[in-house]
């Protein structure tokens, strides 16, 4: 038994954590663009970086210092280091060497435009305005922020059935370029639980697995993308059961928060998808309807266009067939097992579900019992008006 | 030696065959909706279905008869006739055995929307409109547009070394819905050549993988992708080299149209990619460039937008390294081998580029000699306004 609350302050939830945001005039318009986060002593840090193959320089730059405590990390937004080569790496050298003493190990996280270099001075004057005793988790939030239009945040505290208790906390900046593939985004969640690193890493997969990589914003796949999870043990309690239903939760909130804030997306959409031949295959149709574009124009035009849904499920190389699919839009049934009981009244009670922020489409193949859920959105002018425009 | 001459009556350029295009009233503004193509004698047939696993009815129907020859295609738009079970199959039967008793083994083939019975009615009254003495192939190929801007037709005489000839035309829908995994389309390709079956099927599948294949506007693929090879073998004359090349310009024209035609596209891009480790690899990174929401989406800003070409090269899964890849937005090389020299000078010279209708994005991956070329569009707010509001 164990009781999760949710409380205020973010990444600095758990004992020991600071961070705060400022403006380092990378953004024009003096918008914060710079963060930290900093424990009081070190933490053991577990992460799951992109798979894109053009890794940014910060994630190259994180692996190649091999095992390491750290008690410190610097987020900038506006410019991603990606595709900069060795001096993307040099010039991340020389901005943490210009930090504190009392900084140990400390890592660096960017987001932005890529293939420009990082603007080095800027960087560096504008780590010279952290004040390391401020525990201002909502200004960091705001400072990792790129197309997003809000800030994302979330913490628990977690009791156990004795009293005592750990807190958990997270940050994440994503809206754009999100993809089943590797959640696109920045994601910080900070700790004070007794967990070992090994465990961090362990649940910190699994978790990725059905909650970042389950949510889709326009299919692509970025070169920074980072979830990073620190612990400083502070608390001394700890209890697995608890700390993964927490971290669950805490994940599944920020990727559907990031669906919602989806580049321009007015509908955040759940894809339930059941009676797959495996788990593996009920993903792939998932995945395949969370990113298909027939289908999110459809929600943006609050179209109950069932056809592209089964077009969708049937393009996705999962198996299916059309004699043993069901399709529900929320709880009306649109399609049911060939039957095409898709009337004009029918029609109107599935629009009014469209119409709605946010709902569920069901699709059960009828073959077996592979299950996944993803999360989508839909796909309107403002995506063009962003993705066209993005970098002027 | 041969010599291909472009001439004009796509589908009804080679001996014997005709073709029309009615109003049946299934398009609510009395525009062209049925066509058909006959030949005054039974032809060979060769086809490329969709590999989309809910097959609409007509493709079952083609696949139900087994080996056969046909002097007849019937072809309507507006309703695909798909996700429409048994009776799907059962109207087309109805509707064929209608056809006068001077066609044999008739075949039909449907686009338009999904999930809703055909209104065979309007359709058997449609066929009585047709006249199989007229040759009007412009007819036949606005009969098959759905949201088309522009109906699709071509076709050559090939001429031998000796004066002999033959003739090969071809008309073609297809806007939205084109994927690489299938070219999602409607295509009837007709031949007085005197090409073997076997050899039909060999050419057309060996060109569909370099063409069709290989054209993107969404990456969806439809329930009806069809492409129809139709050979009377009238002209009695054939040379494997010239009809493989007429065919392949036939089929990259046609490919190119289509994507060009894309909805709401503005610009017809060629992404060549070279020094893949394979083929295949090459493939894999040109699919995935013609498909990426932020390249289509820098296209449609005439953003010359590297990091977003190079970060979806790095996302597609194919092997690649940024110390060793190149991108050239015509001939202007913007990066190269980790040569960040794009400066503001360069990016005028490729804003340039990417101001006309159409250019090539060549990225060379410096690993191999695998290649490929793919076709594909940009992503504007026409794009939304075509498939928020499809049905209505």
């Amino acid at each position: 038994m164990y009781k999760l609350t949710k409380i205020e302050s973010g990444v600095c939830a758990a004992d020991g954590f600071f961070a705060d945001g400022v403006s380092a005039g990378l953004k024009p318009d003096g918008a914060k663009d710079m963060a930290f986060i900093y424990s009081d002593t070190l933490c053991d840090i577990a992460s799951v970086f992109t798979t894109n193959k053009m890794t940014a320089a910060p994630i190259r730059h994180f692996r190649n210092k091999g095992d390491f405590q750290t008690n410190f990390v610097l987020i900038n937004s506006k410019n991603a280091n990606a595709m900069t080569g060795k001096a993307g790496i040099e010039d991340i050298d020389e901005i943490l060497s210009a930090l504190p003493a009392n900084i140990t190990n400390p890592v660096m996280s960017s987001t932005g435009v890529i293939g420009v270099r990082l603007p080095k001075d800027k960087i560096i004057s504008g780590t010279k305005l952290f004040n390391l005793t401020t525990r201002n988790s909502d200004a960091a939030a705001q400072a990792i922020m790129t197309t997003d239009s809000f800030a994302k945040k979330i913490a628990y505290k977690v009791e156990l059935e004795d009293g005592s208790n750990f807190h958990i906390g997270a940050i994440a900046k994503g809206a754009g370029m999100i993809n089943p593939a590797m959640a696109t985004m920045l994601c910080f969640i900070t700790t004070d639980a007794d967990i070992t690193k090994e465990e961090m890493q362990t649940l910190l997969n699994a978790n990725t697995q059905l909650t970042f990589n389950a949510a889709s914003v326009d299919g692509d796949t970025s070169t920074n993308d980072t979830v990073m999870l620190l612990s400083n043990k502070k608390s001394g309690i700890y209890n697995k059961e608890a700390f993964n239903k927490a971290l669950y939760e805490i994940m599944t909130f920020l990727a559907r928060e990031m669906v919602r804030d989806g580049e321009g997306a007015t509908k955040l959409v759940t894809y339930k998808v059941t009676g797959a031949v495996s788990d593996k295959e009920a993903e792939v149709v998932a995945k395949a309807l969370s990113n298909s574009l027939l289908v999110k124009t459809a929600l943006y035009g609050e179209d109950p266009n069932w056809g592209r849904i089964a077009s969708t499920v049937g393009a996705s190389g999962a198996k299916a067939d059309e004699a043993l699919l069901s399709i529900s839009f929320d709880d009306v049934c649109v399609y049911d097992k060939g039957n095409l009981y898709f009337d004009e009244a029918m029609e109107v009670k599935a629009a009014q579900v469209m119409k709605k922020d946010s709902f569920t489409i069901s699709c059960d193949l009828g073959l077996g019992d592979g299950s996944f859920r993803a999360y989508g959105c839909d796909l309107g002018y403002k995506y063009v008006e962003i993705n066209a425009d993005y970098r002027t």
